[in-house]
C-alpha cells in the first residue's frame, strides 16, 4: 500500500505546477514585461505563492506524511518523502500573510532596484529594501524555530539544504588564508607576461547572440525546450522542460555576454537533465544552489576558460567578429579569460578574485540579519569591506552595494552558494577528468558530449535523491572541500603553469 | 452591510488573478514557448483552469450570492454581482474533470494544428480535433441545461452573453439578402477604375515592426503596459495592465501585418481602457467578443481604411519603405485597402467579403455541434460552402478548413462575433462621427485622441456594467442591427463613392 504516499504525490505535483508557473512569470517579468505591469504581476506572483502556501498548509498533510513513512516505498519514493517533509517544514513555518507580504515586497523592490541602480540611488531604494530585509528576518526567525538553527542558517537552508554558517566559516577561512597571497602572486606573475591582446569591437549584439546560440548548442542546450533572451541581470529561469536563460550584451566587449551565456547554459543543463520520471516532485528538483552553481561554473570556469576549449572557440569568434588573427588564438584568449584583476563588479570578476566578492557579501548580510549593522550603513560598510578584501573602493553605489539583484528580490543567504559552487565545480571537474581521459581533447574539438553524459549520471539525473555531500562523495570520493578548488587555481594561475 | 458582497469580491479577485495568469501563459505559448514545452504548459494551464473551477464551485458561493442580493449595493456593485452570478452559472455547469479534459485537449490540439496547417494534414489533426469538438459539445450540453437554451446558444453565451441563434439568423439573413448583389456590383465597379498600384517589396520585417509600433503609438497604445510580438495567429492577449498583441510579417506584403497590428491595437485599447476601479472583478471585464471585435474593427476598418487616415499614413509608409510616390498616395492606398476580391483566407479578407467567411463557418460549426454533419466531412463541406458563398474553391485544407486556430483551440461558437462586431463597429463609428464633427480631420492628421476619448466614455470604461445592447443603445440610440454596417459599405464601396 502506498496510498498516503500517492496522495502526497498528487498534492506536491500541484504545488510544483504553481511554482513552475511562478518561474515562467518571473522570467517574463525580467525579460519581457513592460514596467507598468509591475503591480499586477506582483499580485499574480503573490497569489501563486499564497495558494502554494495554502496547499502545503493543508491540515491533512502531517497525517499523510506520517502514514506514508510506514508504507512500502522504493528508494526514490522514500527520498521524495524526505524532501516533501523538508518542503513541508519550510512551507508551514512561515504564516501565509508573511509569505504574501514577502512576495509583494520582493517584486516591488526588485523593480525599484532596476531604476535605483541606474540612478545610483541607494537612499531611494532604502525603504523598500528595509521592508524586504525585515520580512526576510521575520521569515528566517520562523524557520529557525522550526529547524532549530540560527536565523542565517535557516535562510541558507532554503538555498542549500543542510549547509551551515559553521561549515562555511571553516571553508571560507581556508580560502582567506590561501587567496590573498596567491592573488598578489598571480597578479605579479601576469605582469611579467605579455598582456593579452583585447579584440577590438564593436561586437554587434546580433552577432554576439548568434555566437552565444552556437556555443549553447555545442554544450548541448536543447532549444526545443528552452530559449535565450535578454534581461538586466542574467539568470536561468523557467522550468526543466522550458529552460529560459538570459544574458545582457555590451557592444564594446564580447567577453562578458558570451561567458555569461555559457554560465547560464551550465545551469540549464542541470535543469534539463533532472530526472524525467520525477518532474514536479520534490525529489525531481535540483539539489540546491551550491550544486546548481557548480554546474554553471563547471561549464564556464572549468571547461570554457580552459586553453583546450578556447583553442576551439577562437576560430568561432574570428569567423563571427572578424579582426586580427592574434587576438583569437587559443593562447591569447586563454590569457584574456584568465586575467586576474580586482574589480568592483562581482559578475565580471575573474575566478581568483570572485571568492572575495562572495565572502564580503556573506559577512555583510550576516551582520544585517543578525542585527549587527543597520541597512543605512551598508554603502559605507561595503566600501570598507571592498578595500579590505580587494584593496579597491568603488566610486559609487551603482558599482557598489546596488550592483546585485539578490537582496532587493529577497534572496538573503544566497551568496555563499557561489563560492561553495566554485569549490564543487573544481571537485567535480577533477573527477570527470580522471574518469574521462579524453576530456581535454573533447573540449578542444568543441565536443561536450562525454562531459555532459558524466554529469547527467553523477549530478543532473540524481535530482534531490541524495544530499549535496552524498552526491559529491559518490562522484568525487570526498565531501565538499577547498582542496580541488585551490589545486585548480594553482594549476591554472600558478607561476608553474607559465 | 455589504459583507457577503465583499466576501464575493475577494473570491472573484482570486479567480480572475488565476485567469490573468492563464492569459500570460497563453500569450507565452503562442509567442515565446519552444515546442518541447507543450506538455508541461498544457499541465500548467489545466491546473489553473481546474483551480479556478474549484474556486467557483466552492459550496459557500450560492449562499453568498443570495445574501449579497439583499445587501445595500451601488449600481456598479449590483452589476458586478449580476456578472458574478453569470460566471457562477457557467463555472458550475461543467464538471471539473471535463474542464480539465477540455483544457488539455485544447492545448494539445492547438499545438498539433500549427504543424497540421503547414503540412495540409486534416486527417492527421482529425482525432485531436474530434476530441476537442466532443468535449465542447459535452460542456455545451451541460451549460445549455443550466441556461435553459440550445447547446449552440450556450457556447455562444460564453463569448457574447445573451446573444442567440435566433437573433444571429435574423441579422445574417439581412446580410445574405444584401451582400451577394452588392459585392458583385462593387467588383464590377472596381474593374472600371484604375487598379491600385501595389507598392513593391521586399518590406523588411524590422521596418514593418517599426511602422507598426509608430502607428500603435498614434492610436494611443500604452507601451508602458503592453508589447508587440510575433505569433502564428495574430491576437490580443495578456491582461488589461499588460496587453500583449501579436502579428505576423510577410516581407513581400506589408499590408497584412500593419492592418493586423492596427486591428489588435483596437482590441488592446478596449482592454487597457477597462474601468481601473474594477480590475479583477467580473464587471471590470470586456463586455463580450462582439463588442471586443467592434473595437478592433472600428480602428482597423472604420478609422484606418478611411481615406482620411491613409492620406496621413502614406508618408509614414513612404519614409519607412521608400519607393514610388504614387503607390503611397492616400488615394491609391485607399483603393488598395478597399479592394474587394473573394479569397480563401478569412484574416486577409476585405470587409465586403468577410461576412461570407463568418456566415459559412457559423453554418458549419452549428451543423457539427448539432450533429448534422460529421467532422470527417468538414473539408468537403467547407469547399462546397466556399463555392456557394464566395464562388471559389480552395485548392487544399491549408487554405480551407485548417486556416483558423478557433476550432482546434476549442473556441466553438466564437465566429459569429466577428460579423456582429463589424456591425457594431459601423454603428459606433457613425455615432462617434456625429458626436465629433472633426473626426475626419483628426484622422487625417493621425490624431486618435478624440475618438479614443469617446470610446473610453461610451464603451471601454463601462466594462460589463451594461449589456451589449444597452451599451449600443446609450452610445448610438439603437440596439445591434445591420443598418449602419450596410450604410457604411454603400458609402465606402458603392458606385456613388467613386
Amino acid at each position: 500500500m502506498t496510498k498516503a504516499y500517492h496522495a502526497l504525490e498528487a498534492r506536491f505535483r500541484r504545488i510544483n505546477v504553481l511554482s513552475d508557473i511562478g518561474g515562467m512569470l518571473h522570467w517574463d517579468m525580467a525579460a519581457m514585461m513592460p514596467d507598468g505591469a509591475t503591480a499586477s504581476r506582483s499580485e499574480q506572483l503573490a497569489t501563486l505563492e499564497v495558494m502554494g502556501n495554502e496547499l502545503i498548509n493543508d491540515p491533512a498533510l502531517p497525517d499523510l506524511l506520517a502514514a506514508a513513512a510506514d508504507e512500502n516505498l522504493n528508494d526514490w519514493q522514500r527520498a521524495n518523502l524526505f524532501e516533501m517533509r523538508r518542503e513541508w517544514v519550510h512551507g508551514t513555518a512561515v504564516p501565509v500573510d508573511l509569505v504574501e507580504k514577502q512576495s509583494r515586497a520582493g517584486t516591488a523592490c526588485e523593480v525599484a532596484w532596476r531604476t535605483a541602480r541606474v540612478d545610483n540611488d541607494f537612499a531611494g531604494l532604502l525603504p523598500k529594501l528595509q521592508t524586504v530585509l525585515d520580512l526576510s528576518i521575520e521569515a528566517g526567525q520562523a524557520k529557525a524555530a522550526a529547524l532549530n538553527c540560527s536565523v542565517y542558517d535557516a535562510l541558507l537552508d532554503q538555498y542549500d539544504p543542510m549547509m551551515s554558517c559553521a561549515r562555511i566559516d571553516t571553508l571560507f577561512a581556508e580560502l582567506e588564508t590561501f587567496l590573498p597571497g596567491f592573488t598578489a602572486g598571480v597578479i605579479d606573475h601576469q605582469k611579467s607576461e605579455p598582456a593579452p591582446v583585447r579584440p577590438q569591437g564593436p561586437f554587434p549584439v546580433e552577432v554576439q547572440k548568434q555566437v552565444g546560440l552556437y556555443l549553447m548548442a555545442a554544450v548541448g542546450f536543447d532549444f526545443d525546450n528552452g530559449r535565450l533572451d535578454v534581461s538586466h541581470h542574467p539568470f536561468c529561469g523557467g522550468t526543466p522542460d522550458d529552460v529560459r536563460i538570459t544574458t545582457r550584451y555590451d557592444e564594446d566587449d564580447f567577453t562578458s555576454a558570451i561567458m555569461g551565456v555559457l554560465h547560464e547554459t551550465g545551469h540549464a543543463m542541470y535543469e534539463r537533465g533532472l530526472p524525467l520520471d520525477w518532474r514536479l516532485q520534490p525529489v525531481g528538483k535540483a539539489r540546491g544552489m551550491t550544486l546548481h552553481e557548480s554546474q554553471s561554473l563547471l561549464v564556464e570556469m572549468q571547461a570554457c576558460r580552459s586553453q583546450d576549449f578556447l583553442t576551439w572557440a577562437g576560430p568561432v569568434f574570428k569567423n563571427a567578429f572578424g579582426g586580427a588573427d592574434g587576438a583569437w588564438s587559443g593562447d591569447n584568449l586563454h590569457r584574456l579569460y584568465t586575467r586576474v584583476e580586482p574589480g568592483f563588479i562581482r559578475v565580471d570578476a575573474d575566478e581568483v578574485t570572485y571568492p572575495a566578492h562572495v565572502m564580503m557579501r556573506y559577512r555583510l548580510e550576516r551582520a544585517l540579519i543578525e542585527g549587527d549593522m543597520k541597512l543605512a550603513d551598508l554603502p559605507g560598510a561595503w566600501r570598507e569591506m571592498m578595500q579590505k578584501f580587494l584593496g579597491i573602493t568603488p566610486p559609487d553605489d551603482r558599482t557598489g552595494c546596488l550592483q546585485d539583484i539578490h537582496w532587493p528580490s529577497g534572496a538573503w543567504g544566497y551568496f555563499p552558494t557561489y563560492t561553495l559552487g566554485a569549490m564543487s565545480a573544481a571537485q567535480l571537474f577533477a573527477a570527470a577528468r580522471d574518469a574521462l581521459p579524453d576530456l581535454g581533447a573533447n573540449l578542444a574539438s568543441g565536443d561536450f558530449g562525454p562531459l555532459m553524459a558524466w554529469l547527467l549520471r553523477h549530478v543532473h539525473g540524481l535530482g534531490s535523491s541524495l544530499s549535496t555531500d552524498e552526491i559529491l562523495m559518490q562522484a568525487t570520493g570526498k565531501p565538499l572541500g577547498t582542496d580541488a578548488f585551490i589545486a585548480h587555481l594553482e594549476t591554472r594561475y600558478g607561476a608553474k603553469s607559465g
